[in-house]
């Protein structure tokens, strides 16, 4: 039974915040008269002295006190004597637990938004130096029309940038400040839970539903579901860097900071990194489903099964902080072969879709008849062995009499994606102004 | 192959997205100059005409033609021409599916919402109503203190609330037009993507990344995790309908209309409203996983994979909405039996905490010190076989010399919910406070 | 980098099993010819004083060596030198850590085979004694028909042998030797991978394709899977013991043993470890996901993601094992309430289809005819204000006049359970035979 | 409420399974007396009767009638009169629904093996046509050792070896009959419950608790384990197609029947199928977790959340029968390009590793010193540009003097390949006697 219930093994990575929501809350009672200016003043002492013991590594934890609050409770009493012992006025572990993990919760938002930001300026950097850079862009992992390395990259910071949404969303939603719920039913003392909620930075003040308040912990759920869908962004760049260092690819080098390689095949530089943040995504995403099958048909208050809420969200947050350091850091340090790349993206017919624009654009032809005229110039220049540029004017006539010689002008890797300027679009240009005002935006 | 490939069989759920996207295209298109205005009248009248036959069930899907696209676009052909051959110009199938898509899920939104609010307000009224009757607060199903049934309710449309901001913050997210991404490149015809945005109602204009637009389906995966907790929530709110409506609580009554019975057993009221809700948890989630699981290590840009993100967010739409529906039905069918919700909130020393805490307030015994004088008042009281009132001041005195009079003023379940004034506490004037404001809100 | 790659943190769980792996792969070099037998008995020698030392405490992990393989192999060399670079010989740390972890699974499945046993003797146990111990069957949690405590306990117990039963299908078919399939090609050293599958117990004999040897680990899968559904049964008998031991239903007491209580409300008996058993299904289900996340699309032969299979494990057989033994505690701890039970059971005409059947069989009304006859006879008893055997046999006659005195003699709780002797029925005769059974085989 | 509660929508696929059930329990009943002769033959004709509507598209299918079972029952009646009143006796609709869809999973497990078999088939066969064309095995998407394609393949057919016993183990497991439970407690009526289980062909027996059987679902999770299992392992397969078909690999072309290609790309062929199979693995983990969310915490016997069994068990069998269809046909498809193969599978000192083995097995240098000479070599070669079997014999002898001439025999892939011949290893001939093995067993 000891093993099962006694959580002090995980939950004291909320030291902190049980400090801090202690310290708040015995300001408040001394505030509002239930404790003496002394009692705080011990108490304060008391947890400092604590604080500093744990940041020493030296703080006698017992698992026979079971959690957290009472280890910390009982050096306190211990420590300061009968202040200790009213330090528990007006607040029960309910409140309590749902406090800390509240603030670790937001503590780690904020210290992970500062990596996905991290993450977006490592990449954006880089796409700023390849706005230029021509590679295929793919469907169905096949190359479709040339796009710029600088464009590719910067669709992840689109999606980082997302993710960075969701977090804050996240926090804004979950800073409310469930101290003062006490049990479940709220208490009869005078207390101030505004005040605790200005002390510990909650913008939402105190939850306005004491049940609510010890029961909920979609808070958690929210954040995992952050964790997980930024996770699996990060598992899809992993893939691109996974392929993208695959010597039939060749389109970049990591250096050995982040590949592992053997020693006995030099070439061999395995992107390690790159497969554990794609490996990571299955811990993240089965974090957050084990908090919504805890949560699932739970009634009101509290239960002993939300003990399941803290080890899951630890292990999701300490995950992807792992993989976004990683991420930024092979973003970083990653070299593209410019010349592979270019290569690359102009093989087979890489720009019959400019071709079928020039067609509708110049000449009007109907989009799905230019279609089947560029299918047909394409079938020719097979046949010869060229590419489409090979193809001479006249054999061009012949499957569309009006097509001109500025239709060469089209068929460049270059021509392609200066044209597409469209708003998003992958020309050069637009990529440049993107990544720097992206540039700005993360300074 | 057609079989797993074709998606005609669900995808025609996008009808109204797809002829929406379609005229605001065709629109744009015109006012650019790349079709002309008499295309586009033939465009529009050939697309309503194929909206009308949809709507009457008339229209005659083939599956040869694969997907919602190629269906109403061959048919437009069919009927008007040539200009239905250029309304393709400057899109692809790839932003075209996800516009769709996107628009789904915001038209999903608004209808979750707004039946997300309707729950709410159903909750709200009875709590309202109920914000006096007093019923049993639960810790691990054991009853702690008393609560009043308002309290209890509120409790749960303060997690709709949140679940309806996830909503919104969902909804502000994906409300970035895709179409204009072609196929992942952009394009080189002079297209204006704020004015199809505009058109379509997207606050957020054109997306910034043509290759961000048509690979990520985050927003599908977000609006699947507020479904899922969503659901979660309401399974929550399921299962203590299960539970009150079991005879040993007999809490709250259900009509007919949300229960299922025996024609043997006239008692036997089985809550299968209910049950379907917290059932249907599962399958939301599955959803999620599903997506996620999809998503997972999937490079740029468009994959087919891709298909698999429709019908778990069409099920999960449609899954959700059935279980607000009954929720917000029962929370208003559901009669509470307010003499027997009294009598087990007072039952079981109920009030015991209230005796501690006056013991810290009136005596300014510490807290945990006035925890243990209480436990052995209780257990003089339970070895007498009363209540705590039913002890005598002298019994009491012996454990506690200071205790007066006063004291009995606090061992009714009344004076226990009344003294709850702490903000967010049960005390009926709370509930009541709380409850108005939800109905104004909510209005 | 040496953040997210280092595995040693977790992967020292491994230890028992990479000695065992290198102790049988170093006598089958031997035996082959490839090392010496000094080599041999010098790496045993070595191999033995690691083990000593990890037993003890007091060996040196170190990070920098990655992991554990490294770790031993590093020390192993210090300690006996040439023969310690020679162990490696025709093996690769790709095969190695799959027969780490296949072992590790397999010592797992019969240390938690053994704990489903036991929790299976503790119900069957209780079943015995509780054959005739009559309490409400239920359906929707209203009561139905009358069962016995004994055919309810059984219930879990046939579950809990289901689960056994897919535990050891999954124990034969991981019981096969992946060593030997080296880095993933096989090897050209004369090498016997039926010895080694001998010596480590392998029934299935040797891997017959070591590509898949090195990059399957469905094995670790189908092992999560059978925790989870293990797990889920558990929370469901979890579930139970939280409702049975809630005071409205007080159908059993558990001692302090499996509950927390409150200093100063005696009667509150927190069932924490059934709710903790139901909370932990999470975790194992999450565990799963994660799995099957990581392996999604992962092409062949080994992947760092792969290092990701461990830690799930690890946790999933650490949670259920705490489960299994609560479970098996809380069977053994609990006390039914023998006459509440009875009670229960014989309230809201649970007896009605005792009367319809016996209108069936006595009197040959189809059916559904004698559903609506019995139907009509519990209004008026219910109208009557009395049970079903309250009705005078008069009054029964108005709605069925062939009904005879003898009906009467299937109006009780201990003739309707008597009765229901079908296999597999709840007739205490029934009960006691399969408890008797059950107590036989797993003895 | 009839929108949530009616099931009619999706459980009339379980029709075949529910009228075979009818028949079996009529027979009993006719047999042991309870229903006569003439009544079986009126309830045999008229289920008859009803199939052959339902087959043919005509049967009158009743919302309003919920589901399945009273669809049919209520229309027996109506065709049969009294007879069709009398066919319910002795169960309920919680036995009989267990019944159906234990039936309809069982079928589904001996369709869907048949079609892993045709798999499996396809893989053996295309791997014994392929058991010497060498290809490049890969770690982490390098190149690590020449294998064989018709070895890669293997991997595949032993993994969905696996997932045929897990769904044989499955099927054994739940091939009990549920049949007679009746609604929770067993029967009075004295049926034969091994009469029907014969009749209904279940080897195991009626099921021995009966509130178990109605209860119970875990044989449809482990049915969506194995699917999802199986799922995963052809995500695998299908990510190899998706890498393999990528232009620069080029290792295997797919026909027109498993590709998409572009009217103005010949040259693209989009694999859809395989972006189809690894996709849908999604849809199927999703259902998985549904079930055991659904399960989760849910005391016995029946509850409504158990009619969320069904949908999922259906779509994640219908996907994997898709899948499997696709990855056969694939596999016989595919055309691998031998000579690309070959030249990928020498490049890149790609058997280093057989260098270093001739080192260990010919001069009995240790494992770990002849990784260091080894890679002192390649290093020779890169630096002189070229391949191992480049450096003249005193270049090597410069490193380890005591290398002959016979060192060159081990330095070509053909050698490499063949020099691998432990048990499992990817030697021709080892591949050519397990492909013909599998050929065999699976004939």
């Amino acid at each position: 039974m000891r093993a099962i219930n006694a959580s002090i093994g995980f939950d004291r990575a909320l030291w902190r915040q049980d400090i801090r929501g202690s310290l708040a809350h015995a300001a408040m009672l001394t505030h509002v008269g239930i404790i003496t200016r002394e009692d705080e003043a011990a108490i304060r002492r008391g947890l400092d002295a604590i604080a500093a013991r744990i940041e020493a590594g030296e703080f006698p934890w017992d698992e026979g006190l079971e959690d957290i609050h009472m280890n910390i409770e009982a050096r306190l009493t211990e420590a300061v004597g009968e202040a200790g012992k009213r330090l528990h006025t007006a607040r029960s572990r309910n409140d309590q637990v749902a406090l800390d993990l509240r603030l670790w919760v937001r503590d780690a938002i904020d210290g992970l938004s500062e990596q996905v930001r991290d993450a977006m300026r490592a990449l954006a950097a880089r796409a700023e130096e390849h706005a230029g850079t021509v590679m295929p862009g793919f469907t169905h992992l096949q190359p479709a029309q040339p796009v710029t390395l600088g464009h590719h990259l910067l669709a992840y910071v689109e999606m980082l940038g997302r993710d960075l949404g969701r977090l804050r969303d996240c926090r804004a939603r979950l800073d409310e400040n469930p101290l003062g719920a006490a049990a479940l039913a709220g208490t009869g003392f005078p207390i101030d839970r505004h005040m605790t909620a200005r002390a510990l930075g909650f913008e939402g003040g105190p939850m306005r539903n004491s049940l609510d308040a010890v029961a909920s912990r979609d808070f958690a759920a929210e954040f995992l579901f952050c964790c997980a869908m930024c996770a699996t962004h990060l598992s899809r760049f992993a893939e691109e860097v996974v392929v993208w260092t695959n010597p039939y690819f060749g389109f970049v080098r990591l250096s050995d900071a982040f590949t592992t390689g053997s020693s006995i095949m030099p070439q061999k530089r395995n992107p390690d990194a790159a497969e554990l943040v794609r490996g990571k995504t299955g811990r993240v995403t089965g974090a957050l489903v084990g908090l919504l099958t805890v949560l699932k048909g739970l009634p009101l208050a509290y239960f002993k099964d939300m003990q399941e809420d803290k080890e899951g969200v630890f292990d999701a947050a300490a995950s992807l902080a792992l993989s976004l350091a990683a991420v930024a850091g092979m973003a970083r340090d990653m070299r593209p072969d410019a010349a592979r790349l270019e290569a690359a993206a102009g093989a087979g017919f890489a720009t019959a879709t400019d071709l079928a624009d020039w067609l509708v654009r110049e000449l009007r032809v109907p989009f799905r008849d230019a279609h089947h005229v560029t299918g047909r110039l394409v079938a020719r220049a097979e046949a010869k062995g060229v590419d489409l540029a090979g193809l001479a004017l006249n054999e061009m006539r012949a499957e569309e009499p009006r097509i001109t010689e500025a239709v060469f002008g089209v068929l460049t890797v270059a021509a392609s994606v200066a044209s597409r300027t469209s708003f998003g679009g992958t020309a050069p240009e637009n990529v440049r102004r993107m990544a720097a005002e992206w540039r700005e935006k993360l300074a």
